[in-house]
């Protein structure tokens, strides 16, 4: 919402700040569905999604947000009871333990402190012990939007093949597709669940599964009972384009543009403006005196930065503050993080001067509402980025 | 998609005609779901939809599309093993029919031909024969999309009533909700399917539940398995003006347009352009000596004219060949009206003067294909249409 | 504006209905003009506008609306007192006379009674005359928008050359340029007039010189006083993509959208649509029992079609009415055809369906107030369209 | 033209960042001119724009870019052969000057250093040594977009008024406009000159002349020659709320919101908001250990910064390189600045946290660029903005 006085910095972890192209993609009027030229635009959006999951198998687009993605994950290839293991690592992995247990699932929590990742080693102490080969599935957020932790799926993987367990791996890639490298292929992710609104840089409104071949073999005999999310009809309509009930067009047409745009830019340069970002970020939360949420240096967030408060700051009071005096958005803390932690988000279409704007923000916050602050975040920042663009080419600044 | 030949007609019956006015409020950047600006959205919007479906009650506001309304209405009201009424009234009818054996419903279909409503009589006789009280639910399609056939809900209505059932009475709204007239509280309908994307003049992506105290309380007794639907942490988080996860934001700014626009021009002259436009295209249809699918006068649709072709001619041929002469998209015949039939959207956003567009394409494409016509079914229409505006009052043309 | 109640068919002879891909495409931020990405921008432009007015010599763009190209081409090329021969042919040639006078020209008119175009051997017999050479120029406006009568310039230009006298030749294409066969070198027009918001599909807010090498001659010698539009500033910077001072950046966002949709329509298509349209147009009033305002059958416009009324029928009330009831505005008659005339533009973005629809609402305007019709011009556009649809291929329709 | 990397830094002194609630208010279709509608619309603008220009005369709005305003104020009120005195503050100081010059009038320079203001005294002895009153008027340029330095026309007023000289009094308020305090009544100011594209925050189109009843009648009594620019045919038609010729209608829409958000914000606030960042910006060129072009503390200018580079750094490689790594336009060196000076643009739709953005990219890039610097600019802004936050009120961050 742009004003007079400038335009709004929406610095939550997502939604993110949606690309005027984008939006304006999205301007178009509605299609047939039915029609020859969404089919067109349906084969199209269907493969260029691909690469971005790192994937050469399915990916199905749900007209839904990413919760509801969730529940497609758990519902097509699962069966009531089924045991599941979901790694605890914040808010998020724990709504998503809700769900499945109000699914009926029978889930086992790893817990965790939510200021590090899923551990390679509980997860496959976990199926080590499972004897029985109860567990179906593992879960698993990549990137827990509520703590700035990515969990290091890879290695998670290794340690799954390692135990000889047949259970599923799915990954939440809500708040790090797209922005955090991810490779659903080569990691052996049987589900990736995804949405649009945080590295896809599109308003919120369509979700996505990543399917493996062994994923949709666990589909073919899995029983929870399922309509809306069934992948079955999703994928005999897609091989035409098409889709079993009327799409979110509109966005489609956005994912189509967001997609051309990642390529423009290139994968790897999308990683590594993130990491480039969460680095910077970094250095100005430890000039200020401050500590990250995050513990381990190998799980720090190339998407978004969630800062600890010293004791007796409350986090929330100060995010009202900085939105009230320089109009910008931060994420709050959730749950056991409420009023302590807060979020910067730096994913999505995001360049170092919006960062720098954001930082800049979040230090005057700071200041205005009296916590001593050791030194500069802003000039720590800066050097961090200034010495990051020394060493790279030219962004990309041509005529669309 | 506009081109320079002029602007596509998307005349099926829904996906509509999306106002110009609507694509640019949804064109506003993405805004923080969880900040003060969005509560303000989301209150008014939670408010402003009621008078539309004719309710005091609750209505919900899922980021899917229909399909997933359906699926909602369902699994927030009944247990497993249910048995609920549908009545069949052609191809959408059976969609929902068919979900509903999916989630594990006990279903009884009282068969119609698709040329007539559901019958209150047929409905009334179930419900008589139902001295255990098994049934829970009676699901009906207001306007069948597939046909042009509008079902009696109020008469249905009165039928459940004479026979003292308890059984809850849904209804499909998708293509009929702001175009056909519709009262959820008055008719005591429990449940209310909606859409986006017909009356409400939006692209795709957004769906409602309309919420009887009655049905609320059946939820709170049902045991259907559900997380993403659940109307429970819908109406919590909605007591704020919240939703309980991330909504379609972009698509509640374009629903915050759209109700603007038809309060504007006011329900009851909604209606009343729909049923002058019906009534326009059935004039033009009989001066061609064609036949509409509907074959009871009170029930022809306000939203969308099905028309049988003769013995031989094809309607997707037909079809085909005037979407590549005049650039128009009409509806195909779905299921056993496959080939046969073909469907005229007349809903939404839509004029005297688009509809007299509409025929005459409709007209065109005919006498190119080859069918003979009895009469100039287009000077019909306009014998229709102009008789009405002498009677009527001026359409708004104001600057916005 | 478009309503719930549906789209404003804008049926003036321009400002045109702009396509939506153009309003799109105009929306992207304004960049800087003085950049890399405007030079690319500037010089795409510059090019692609050539073909269009057939010329491979100069355009240049004004951000102005279309009298300031009539001023520029004025001005850019005589001198004060300098003699032009003027072709009365309607409201806008007169409008042009009375510039001339303004800015201190010497203006010989050759009356005309407005249902006629310029007459080629009225010019001849001018310039015949002129024995000392004291005409400069010869002004003829192509397409005069106030009556639907296009001027004949390639006969023109063949009487002028036959009288051997060097006046330099002026032809204002503002309603024709994109609409009407136009061939600037072909014919040698020394300076073509245009704006934005006809063929172009643009709002208005730029115009256009194309300009000979004859016209470039004289421009050295003139002596008129000028600054805001001189040629000379203009094609040194356009020589790099730039222009002297800030552009119209938005519009030529615009220009460019504009000029891909035409050319991938094929300019051939385009002129034939813009005459199919004519021409059904004309049945229908021919079947009404009305009259054009244009007489002479060779003259017949593309863009517009005036419509003489009964005595005793007020255009303006008309008018009036068929924007109260049907939500379009119509031309108004101009000058002495004020009351009189009214006229339907159906240039630009424009379909059959469309002019349909255009028509259907001035017969039914014209039933409403009572004037007597001879039979229903409706019918005879619609086969006029249909017998032409029969002979061409598919429109365009594909997704963008 | 925001890409994957995030948005363009639109940092030049005009064009300025377009708001997205313009471009989608101006996005609208094209209306009739002629209209009932457009005629709310004519009225609406011509008198909100008033209380902008501290104005209760007239205003009349050309479709053209701020040049042709200049041009406009020039041909209604002045003969030929008439003496002006121009004020030399800049680079557009001496293009209006030349431009008075091509227009046949008799020019008097009152010669500056482009680094100080108008001076009053200077212009006050002019007059008094005009005994004759050759002089017809005095052309002053409010904020010098070359230098970013703002004349003080409050004290000129009244230095020509202790003179006794009727001289029309003419300004140019193109970069000041909605920016910098500014009084045309209270000034006794006779024609303002604006264009669309600076703190109007629309894309450059429409231009500007604020007309005072003096200059009015100076109007009646001039002889220089014009058509395009006449005041009277535009107040004449004005008077109704329309345009003598077609009006650039998508940017009037532009402008009834672009007013709509001014007044939102109230003009003391918006006039503050460019005094406090023009305050920061400096406080960070001083921290550099660099110079603004602007050499006296009250004249500095709160819509731009024009900064001295050090010998042997040449500013257009810093601009490109700013350009190509982070994205950024910023103003060249224009004329003899050419190379020695680079400009920050902080006007129009501008907030605290797009300066500090802005002026890490300066920093940024002039560490890349090897140029030595004292201390943090960005801390010393930072310090100053955040000063100015804890003293006023929150800024608006509604829902539209």
């Amino acid at each position: 919402m742009a004003r007079a006085n400038g335009f709004h910095f929406l610095q939550i972890p997502g939604p993110t700040n949606v690309p005027d192209r984008i939006l304006r993609a999205m301007a178009a009027p509605t299609m047939d569905h039915r029609g020859p030229a969404f089919q067109e635009l349906g084969r199209h959006v269907l493969q260029v999604v691909k690469p971005i999951f790192g994937t050469k198998s399915h990916v199905v687009i749900f007209p839904s947000s990413g919760t509801g993605a969730w529940e497609a994950a758990l519902v097509n290839t699962l069966s009531p009871g089924d045991t599941v293991v979901m790694a605890e690592t914040g808010h998020f992995s724990s709504l998503w333990t809700e769900m499945a247990k109000r699914l009926g699932l029978d889930v086992r929590v790893l817990p965790g402190d939510w200021r590090r990742g899923a551990q390679p080693e509980a997860i496959a102490a976990a199926l080590d012990a499972d004897k029985e080969r109860r567990i179906k599935a593992v879960c698993v957020v990549h990137n827990e939007t509520s703590t700035g932790v990515t969990s290091r799926v890879g290695e998670i993987r290794k340690a799954i093949d390692a135990t000889g367990h047949p259970a599923l791996f799915m990954v939440d890639t809500i708040s790090s597709l797209a922005s955090i490298d991810y490779r659903q292929d080569e990691w052996k992710v049987d589900v990736t669940v995804a949405g649009s609104q945080k590295g896809l840089m599109l308003p919120p409104g369509i979700s996505f599964n990543g399917i493996s071949e062994k994923a949709l073999a666990a589909h073919k005999a899995s029983k929870m009972p399922r309509a809306f999310w069934d992948w079955t009809t999703q994928i005999k309509s897609n091989a035409d384009g098409m889709f079993p009930y009327t799409p979110a067009t509109n966005l489609l047409y956005g994912l189509k543009e967001a997609c051309a745009m990642l390529m423009d830019e290139g994968m790897a340069n999308v990683f590594a403006r993130h990491q480039r970002h969460g680095a910077a970020a970094r250095k100005a939360v430890a000039a200020w005196g401050l500590e990250t949420v995050c513990q381990d240096a190998r799980e720090h967030s190339g998407s978004l930065t969630a800062v600890w408060l010293p004791e007796g700051v409350n986090a929330d009071k100060l995010r009202a503050l900085i939105l009230d005096k320089f109009d910008m958005s931060l994420g709050n803390g959730l749950s056991k993080l409420a009023g302590r932690a807060f979020r910067i988000g730096h994913l999505g279409a995001f360049s170092d001067l919006q960062l720098m704007g954001t930082l800049a923000g979040v230090e005057m916050g700071l200041k205005l509402f009296g916590v001593k602050l050791k030194a500069s975040g802003i000039e720590a920042a800066l050097e961090s980025l200034a010495a990051a663009a020394s060493e790279r080419g030219a962004v990309r600044h041509a005529a669309e």
